[in-house]
């Protein structure tokens, strides 16, 4: 008599909850310090001091009916002006506020954007390792969820494999980039292939095949030259789902938003389907009072200095004691092949070294874990003797 | 290739909004305080001052990762303890933190509880006059809106009628008291026997019937004697939806909650179904600022004190001028019957003594208008004259 769909999804159990459960045990016997929990991606730096000051300034000057009342249900327009003048500046667009619809959040963004896309029989792209919640926004929309694996070796997109999924019902391709787990940037000339295999698909279909691209991860990149080229650029079917969990360590706050722009395909009935999906789904609109904080603080970023320090310590120290790993040029997250086939025994035996790591299974790539590094470096210091240990316990 | 669905859910003509355009345009023709704006619902008391005062001591002592990080996705356990040790002792109720899915809203409270329910050939009973969305939200989860007509003279339950309309399929009934639009409250009387009624047919079809109740104005009546009756403790079967918009006066903040009860049937397994569908629809928690500020400040409203005297001075007024009115216990609506059979014909007339009212067809009613008097009783006093030349543009 419920929905058992729903039933299951609310009870199928988390991998990193229990990891987390079985962490807080593991504290409790042999003392915090001693455990190194690389299992959760929650931000670890502060949001900028100006985030603070918005809030504060506001409360203090700001009348209560106007910084708690109900936005326009696409948000708030100074916010969204705000938000097209940063993106205009930064990538060259010319993006109005008309572009934008205000989320809660880059899942409120993606189930949005699914919803508005969805008719009967199609199919959503996207690439493996992909993050899980991907398989739940799709499926429960109704559609299917087709994973293409990735080149094993760079985890960029591999375009054979890309080109034998394709087909008449494909509606979008969820795109991630920098990825969560692997923190692979596609390249740019990834993304040129990619818009020019897409146009030629379109074409062959005679119907729009859109990407989603999911850029919660966009300011976290931690080398000189490394670019995330802006997706509206390169292919006008762009949808771009995004969210400020990252960038201003907001991510309880459920604050991000939906481009869609002018030149995608039927853009205007496309964002009356944003519209309409937001409605339908019970978003009367995000959260004020942090949609008058971003509106002050859009194009600032938190001090990621420590998430470069820590990747660079990591990615250095465990591929010298013998880990395979693809160089992260983005995200919080060191994608790992486990030593051995099953990707879950080999979290057990890291265990054995109080290290929590995360099977990638549920990603789509069997025999990979996650590592978090959004974590202080001094406790990654700390956990350098126990990867050793690790790596020596198969051989290394 | 658009969901049409949404697309036209997006596109539909908000009434409200157009007679929102139509007032800021009068506005500025003839003088904002020329105009009487009765059309929108949003608060016009400020949020209690212990409000801004959690928010500002929050912001000065908690770390930032703390205040702004994702919360469990049910909700952080310290707000769901405080709430529901809060309803304990208002209810009489025996409630725990497990009991509540803390969401983003009673919108939000409703599409989840609505998609955890929702199985193929399900059918929704609700009673008129309703809130629009209501069937927004039935219909987008894939089943049917049943609106069964309310007693004409008093918007009490019509039994008749209800009996009527259940069948085996009725998976549950969307019960809103106070009430938006009448501001009707259901009496204890009308309560027991609705219980008993299904509680009858729930025997005759073999399967639990639930009542979802929409309580955003539970806080908002104004007599003494009146009492909205804790719909938990006469119906076990029941899924409470709960907002903070209205009793704090925080509609923008999108904060509130579902309490499933333990007595209900399948309570843990309808419990888990609100997670997942939860998770589904893209919600991965409430804004957790906003969630620390509540555990601090549950129990507490506004100063609803103007509502009430709003309430008066217009129900005395309009009764006295002519106008047929049910007297509205709670919420901040007066249901007037228009003086013509159309009422958005008797809108436009209104519109002439520059009154904005919203004409209540899309509430199921078909000859009624909504006032919303969430507005200055000073503005108030300066309509009065424009209501009484209304009423006797009709020969009142």
């Amino acid at each position: 008599m419920i929905n058992t769909t729903m039933e299951m999804l609310g009870k199928a159990p988390s991998k990193i909850r229990e990891i987390f459960e079985y962490g807080n045990k593991r504290k409790a016997e042999v003392g915090a310090e001693n455990v190194f929990d690389f299992s959760i991606g929650n931000p670890s730096v502060p949001a900028p001091a100006s985030v603070k000051e918005a809030y504060l300034d506001l409360l203090e000057k700001e009348n209560d009916v106007y910084l708690h009342g109900y936005t326009s249900a696409a948000g708030d327009l100074k916010m969204r002006t705000a938000i097209a003048e940063d993106l205009n500046k930064r990538f060259g667009t010319a993006f109005r506020p008309s572009n934008l619809y205000i989320t809660c959040g880059a899942a409120a963004s993606l189930k949005i954007s699914i919803t508005a896309l969805f008719t009967e029989g199609d199919e959503f792209i996207t690439f493996t390792p992909f993050f899980p919640e991907y398989r739940v926004f799709v499926e429960t929309a109704g559609a299917k969820l087709i994973a293409v694996a990735s080149d094993p070796d760079t985890f960029q997109i591999d375009f054979e494999k890309l080109e034998a999924a394709l087909n008449a019902s494909t509606k979008a391709l969820i795109v991630n980039t920098p990825n969560n787990p692997s923190g692979v940037v596609f390249t740019e000339e990834s993304i040129v292939k990619l818009a020019a295999l897409l146009e030629k698909k379109e074409e062959e279909y005679g119907h729009p095949i859109y990407i989603i691209t999911d850029e919660p991860y966009r300011e976290l990149v931690y080398d000189d030259g490394v670019v995330v080229p802006y997706m509206t650029r390169y292919y006008k079917d762009t949808i771009v789902c995004y969210s400020y969990s990252k960038s201003l360590s907001l991510p309880g706050e459920r604050i991000g938003y939906i481009l869609v722009p002018d030149e995608a395909a039927d853009a205007g009935d496309l964002y009356a389907a944003v519209c309409g999906a937001g409605r339908a789904l019970g978003y009367v609109c995000a959260p004020s009072l942090a949609q008058h904080v971003i509106e002050r603080c859009v194009g600032q970023v938190s001090d990621l200095s420590v998430y470069k320090t820590n990747r660079d310590l990591l990615y250095n120290s465990l591929t010298e004691y013998g880990f395979t790993c693809v160089h992260p040029d983005g995200a919080f997250y060191l994608f790992v092949k486990a030593m051995e086939e099953d990707a879950a025994a080999f979290c057990e035996k890291a265990k054995e070294f109080d290290l929590l790591l995360v099977p990638a299974d549920s990603f789509g790539t069997p025999g990979y874990v996650r590592i978090a590094y959004c974590v202080t470096t001094e406790m990654i210091q700390r956990s350098l003797p126990s990867f050793k240990k690790l790596a020596e316990a198969y051989g290394k």
